[in-house]
């Protein structure tokens, strides 16, 4: 089983920016806990900040892979063009945050990427990304 | 550890209703399934249509419990009233959906009662209820 | 043929209520009158002002009735879980309003329960009741 | 008794447009069985796809029919002037609609016209002209 | 000198229609007293219930006459097609209106024809049109 | 004189919930404050949390005494229904609030149910209650 | 006759300020005119740039004077105050503009004073002046 | 203790104006009525038609008296400097309005200086005002 | 082949109105160079002031022809009526616009009948009527 | 003559995505055809999914170009940068799209970019762009 | 060179209000600073809490001073008054705020006077002023 | 002291581009100006029209730099990511707009960036960018 994270913009700054929202852990150093949870599954990381470079990596691996966690940071209240990326590609798609963007400024609660993607986890705190995993699991069966 | 779930209206006839949208197995069955996962967690379940016997439910269990399950069903979109409850408890609450609202109607995607939530889960299936109690498990800690 | 005819809120004050809008027959009086119209037809009659009872109601009949007439007075215009509730029946459910909501307060004007219903009846005080019987009784055939 | 019956745009169509949310039968056809059932009152039928058309005789039958039944189409959500002849004529007017409007795109539900209507009756198909009939020969008693 | 004074739906049944509103007096009476104050001014009388029409007449005088007097009845506040014709056309065009559009309902308050008017007089009864003459042959000087 | 005390949703927890926003006594012990200060009036006591059960005592009680103050929680934004049952009965209903619900959320700002009600007291505390007795005794003579 | 011009902020700089819109004659100037014109009709003329002061000249001479023209400038689109001033005496006023204001920015579209006023005229240049007393002439009568 | 009363646009009309709405008493009555019941409390007056003068007194009183009554009349809905000016100050601001302003048009739903109050009252005709002088009575202690 | 070009409301005033957006050519000119240029197309040309007769005309040719150019002119964004009519027939139907909508006002930018078009052109002219032939042509095969 | 096309967002995928939407030949082989059309047009084509190489392409290409043809893809409604970037550059932009985007979701109906275009094509499949390139020969002429 | 600056409401208790915001500097104090700071201009400072006597102000000053620095606090966000004051004067007018009013509730993100200024500067704490005059040193070049 | 200035999409065509708004100096000239004014501080510039390079470049710079000046162009209207961005490093960031954005289209009204810089300043052309150093070097000490 191969898995694909992709973290959107500013979210190369984890452990650093806004711990009080965020946590202090960085994510590579998640990422290697996280591999030792699932030592069955192949799970490949890739961060960028550039919108169209999230839309080509979906394009990457969407067709292969058999789930992607998507934390779209900032891009999932303004993004078409993921969204459209989403629908395109084949593999599922979990929407992931990291804090419960529901409790925070009111154009957070809008998601543009939600409705194609098959589920949303948020407000767990990094642990998100292993609940997604988690349900990606269990919905591939 | 002890946790609630609390299903709100129309849950009662699950494997029943709309099957292409929420599945054919009827949450009895599931519990059972639930209940053999976590052999360690006491699980405790409550359903009910009408929207202040949920507050009650909130009231009774959510001073004492390590954390609830909340699926509000249609009150997710209209209810201030539990959107209160949920503040004035000091239990957890995670939100659970069992479709993924986003990609139904425009009124789904407004959840009153998400902010008061610590994190909400949507779209796995029944399997958003299995998430939401590995999520409450670390989460405690 | 079986049908149910439910009242929501303060439905069980006419006669008393506001007269200049619903007139001053109470409703149980009327029944009688309807049941003498339509001696074939055997016509249950819930009131209540409790939303979840509603709810419950609309499960217990609506497997099984051959029609229901729903008034759900004020929920109307605020019920996301009536509405699932109807949707999550077979039985064919009409919307009947006494008085014609469109000629009065703007938050009358939309009903959240409408589009799960196979139609929609107001404005002929509680001769509503009997037209929506009389239209329910060609629908079946 | 006299009852006028105004169909307005698109209306001439009945039979051969859109027959999944119409029915296939025509209105001339309809109305020969309309005139056979109520045989005790005079119904005259008028279409018309120009909304001064409509107006004209409004104006024309207003004063004098017992009972006007007006399916106004597109016009419904958009006319002011539709609405304001509807309040200048003295004779009862009936909103009727064939499909349930409510269930279809969001502009079909507000209706300009209905406020000055005495009630209105949609989602019975072709039936709901009969209901409309039934329900303005109790109104008038 | 030479106006056109146009009256929209419903003006028709001035003196019959909503007297409360619109006063007892026909136009057409009106119109005699118009001509006697004016008597130096030729003044032309259209009435159609027909938003088409009103613009045909607005296209026939619009390019000869020394002014327009328009009252739109209900179109006044739905009709872009008016509004391009009275853009069209080179002679200028004065809203008017019986009543007080601005005291009545509140789609009543926005005008889509008022920007390419000259100006605007409502609230004067019929009086309403004796002005708009007056500041007509103000304007031409 | 009689005057009926109905506190919705949540209220039960008052000394308990959010002590910032509520403070910390309990409605019980407030009650007997307020039974010694108003010793000629007979003040009746009632909370629940479910919206058709405050519809019920406001039916119960509100053609027989000589005031309700309503404090209905989160159902004050939410309950076209309660609204309705303030305009059903002949007692005098006043809104009562023991925070500032405009110093708020958003949604807190509007409340249906204050149209129906004589009057609206809000952010002083418990006192509130006291100040809407006071109230009442000068409206009823 | 007695009348009132009011003219509100910005007004005192008419012939000097956005010539192209109103015009380059300064409001005193013409003033004499209108004197002139109206020989058995006195006229009294006020300017204010400060709301308070416009509300206390309709307050002065609204319960002696038979009319009151009321250019109330911007505050025409903001003012609740000066609306419920209109309200509040007994004189009739007449709303007036220099300018088409429909034809101008969307905020000017919207009048708060208009509906307490008898009646309006806007976008006759400084005639819309005369043509307002020409109107309250008649009025009075 | 020393209470300062402050009366917005119009008020000052009190007895005259729309006497079905304020009733027919004028304040400087009401005032003595209010002084002979609160012998223990200096009651200072003061009534504007002029936003800035309202906040000219607020600034004056507000560091030194124990508390202060705003009826801010039409400025309650438009006046974002009165609300900075009742944040600017430390005395307890009580909002006061005679009518129910709930009841009333719309726009008289919002108060823009209510989130600056400690408290609000409204509905209670004249009462109001001593309702909120012995609200700030306990509030003081 | 056999297409329809039908012209809504202004468009018999082309080569004479506003110039500067809508050229000054006149269409029967125009419809002289397009039959040279497709020669093997019969082109029928059809103007209308009047919304019905829109609708007449669509339901005339719309069973029969190979495709119709609709310019709705200022129906476009009011009409449910065309917009229904495009949909009740079974041509396929080309929405064209001479000028670029989307750069004028904004009530211009929204087209109720573009949903049941097959694709719109706008912005090349008259020649936007030659592009939508070519597109026919093509989509036909 | 010399004309760029520029694609945005995930039409890259055209051929392999939602082919009941965008059909299933991929662009560069509707490259080669429309080369063959044109063979006196030199085209250039680029895509890109990242919103600011298309601004760069379009900076690069804007100003000796005789003609653009755009296909925003999902920053057709987004993006205020490529809008400005349309109107900052010389060549003449056509707007296209392979969909009816008006009669997809509601979001789509909305274009940012239209109104710096000289014109929009849409919804003849990918024959679109041959059409627009149509226009543009006529348009440079 | 001559520069006035205006300051709206509540900006006479700078250094006594929300220190938090405001800083605790009065402004006549910093008023010393700056004329030290800029000895070759003359700088007069003006503040009222009256929204009608800014107007007046800018009516005195706008056709003879090099430069208006505005701070109209309050007033920014709901007059239309001052927007149409600064036009139609000749000064250029710079819109100075204290704090960042963007990071403030959200009706102080909006403003009025914005447009008709030459330029705004906010956030600066009372630097703001300063950096303004820098601006106009610059911009009358 | 190192200040950093970014420019976003657009800006490389500075004294090319609409040049009655942006003026006919390149920013590159412009910046040798601004190195030769202010000899003690470090002047970094950066400009890309890709969304994502500009966070990249934040995150640079962002934790080590005494100072950001961002003109985000038209990202600053739509780019939730540059928000999230300059709340996530810790040197000052300052808006810097070289037009007067308020007096532009409605859409250039709003700031998504804005709350989270110090402060904001537009409308004096290119010395905007001057004035913004300014104020950083006061801001700083």
């Amino acid at each position: 089983m191969k898995i694909q994270i992709i973290n959107g913009p500013n979210l190369n700054l984890l452990g650093t920016r806004e711990k009080e929202i965020y946590g202090d852990l960085n994510f590579e150093k998640y990422l290697d806990k996280l591999n030792k949870y699932f030592i069955d599954i192949e799970i490949d990381y890739y961060q960028s900040n550039v919108e169209g470079e999230i839309i080509n990596k979906l394009h990457e691996v969407g067709f292969s892979y058999d789930g992607i966690l998507l934390n779209a940071g900032g891009y999932t209240h303004t993004s078409v063009a993921i969204r459209d990326a989403i629908k395109a590609v084949s593999s599922p798609v979990v929407e992931v945050h990291i804090s419960n963007v529901f409790a925070r400024e009111e154009f957070r609660h809008t998601s543009l990427i939600a409705p194609n993607c098959i589920g949303s986890i948020s407000g767990f705190g990094l642990d998100s990304y292993r609940l997604a995993i988690e349900g990606l699991k269990v919905w591939k069966k």
